[in-house]
């Protein structure tokens, strides 16, 4: 048992600092999932069955942990608020909404290794259940939230079914140039990352400079999240838990890695990416092939890059709040999320 | 000329209810508009295009009709709130926003004479384009309410998606009883009524017996406008604007005159509902001999009786308040939308 422990503690990876995470916030957590459980129950029981098919199947609860981090990071001693618990409960309902909806676009079979709500229940039932917990969100909101968090909230959510509606109408187009797949990942990603962070800032009473940083903060580590995601989806060495190796590409997703790689590449090889991606005819090597093109052209090195700029950008960002172990573990969340696939 | 106005006059139908409300609130609606404009914008053009299609498309504003209504038939002479405005546009937003989700759950081809955005743009993009709209109502709503208006609206939003799950969860089911159907509509027609309703009272001010006055005004009016327009949907000699009759049928949707023919027919009528609703197989003359069967059991004669019932309850329901040409015309549009079909 002590040798499983130690080599915990040696492998300080993403998840290691996720762990340390959970554990400096279990009492929150503890709270949060109460709050999640208790607005999970409907009299429908299909909508408690469904919600909590998704909601209670082991994701990491990276945005609220987020908010406790930022709300502990700055609160004083005198501020005994509860508030930022319902948001980000809150929060994580957004979320949930969202990948319920994602799931129904993406028409993916499966998330965190179980069969997606829309391949056991339906598209139908998906998208209204989603509905349900954007409502049960929007619930939490009103009952917790400030006038400023309920602006930021319901900003952030316009926000993210923008990012989601420019990702779908430019849906295996090749040719999307890196600025706009950057604008998708903003809204979709970044921006609620951005929103889970400034709302514990605001529950703790921070001054507009350090919301700003916050929202830096949240921002930067949503793209370099984002990005490594992406670049794990064609990375033959990581096994990273929760992601299937080669959904994007079974999809025809396209993310920075294939819109890099469409770029540099020769006659042939787009050909390679018209046929596969745009419309979508995969043949039994392609992905085998993708990666080869992928690394000829080194967009996973590059997309790697892309994500560190903007880790570096989220890490100066912290530069404002005072050193703590809460600031660090941030600095430290960042650095293991971009080195999740080096 | 001078006979077309007189004809008009004349006809003292639901739509003309509708043109004196438009008439009364001409200022209010076209602040609300301008509202529903601005909130359309999106720098994602698809969005705007979309959201416009369905929402500049000639639909009635009966809920922000509502709204307004509530309010002047309330405010005292000192109140010169215009919160209600933008609380009238979150509600059509609302309204909006499930409309697309339903014509993706119920596979519909026409809303108002259009295509439906689902048949131009696709189910994925009209799903997105519903939450925008849901969001876009979040934000209005942020803005403009009272803690008690956001606890209304989004607890209103909450029971909707109920509804619309029961219904789905209940698809195509010919056995489900009355009372289903009944909560089924209370979900997703008039918890929205009702919140319309008492938005405006809320801005106006009013005390919590007033609130549940106009609680109860909408919840009846919003179950008695379903229940009509359900039976319109099998009635051979009614022209509603709006409405293509036989849709209903066509798309194997439960609706009260089937729920009561089900019931009352024969082992050989039940054959005959199976095959058309439940495994939709449908021929030629099989919504002639569907209306044929519903008369037989005076299906049209008990769903219209059943509307009566909940119309008397909001007409009785507006006792309290004082007579006013706002309350006369909420009672004469409770009775023309009965009288829609007879």
């Amino acid at each position: 048992m002590a040798k499983v422990i130690e080599f915990k503690t040696l492998k300080k990876d993403f998840n290691f600092f996720i762990e340390e995470l959970t554990f400096l916030f279990k009492d929150d957590l503890y709270a949060i999932n109460s709050v999640i459980l208790n607005k999970l129950d409907s009299k429908i029981s299909l909508i408690h069955e469904i919600a909590s098919h998704l909601i209670l199947s082991g994701g990491k609860r990276l945005r609220p942990l987020l908010t406790c981090c930022s709300f502990q990071m700055n609160k004083d001693k005198l501020n005994n608020t509860k508030q930022y618990i319902g948001l980000a409960a809150a929060v994580e309902f957004i979320h949930a909404a969202t990948l319920l909806h994602d799931d129904v676009i993406d028409e993916s079979k499966k998330r965190r290794g179980l069969l997606t709500a829309n391949e056991v229940w339906g598209n139908k039932t998906s998208v209204l259940v989603g509905d349900f917990l954007f409502s049960r969100a929007f619930q939490l909101m009103s009952k917790e939230g400030s006038s400023k968090i309920l602006k930021l909230l319901s900003d952030t959510s316009v926000i993210i079914s923008e990012g989601e509606v420019l990702e779908l109408s430019n849906d295996k187009d090749l040719t999307i140039n890196e600025d706009i797949y950057l604008e998708v990942i903003h809204g979709k990603t970044a921006s609620l990352f951005s929103a889970a962070c400034q709302v514990g800032g605001i529950c703790a009473n921070v001054n507009d400079e350090k919301i700003e940083a916050l929202k830096s903060f949240g921002i930067n580590f949503g793209m370099a999240y984002q990005l490594i995601d992406d670049a794990i989806d064609y990375s033959s060495t990581t096994n990273q838990l929760g992601k299937n190796i080669g959904d994007d590409f079974k999809e025809g997703k396209i993310t920075l890695p294939v819109i890099l790689a469409y770029l540099r590449s020769n006659p042939k090889e787009k050909e390679f990416w018209n046929k596969t991606i745009q419309d979508l005819h995969q043949d039994k090597n392609d992905f085998e092939q993708a990666i080869k093109i992928i690394n000829k052209y080194n967009c996973i090195k590059d997309t790697i890059e892309r994500a560190t700029h903007f880790g570096n950008i989220a890490k100066d960002s912290l530069g404002i709040f005072q050193d703590s172990k809460y600031k660090n573990v941030l600095i430290n969340l960042i650095n293991s999320s971009i080195s999740r696939i080096q």
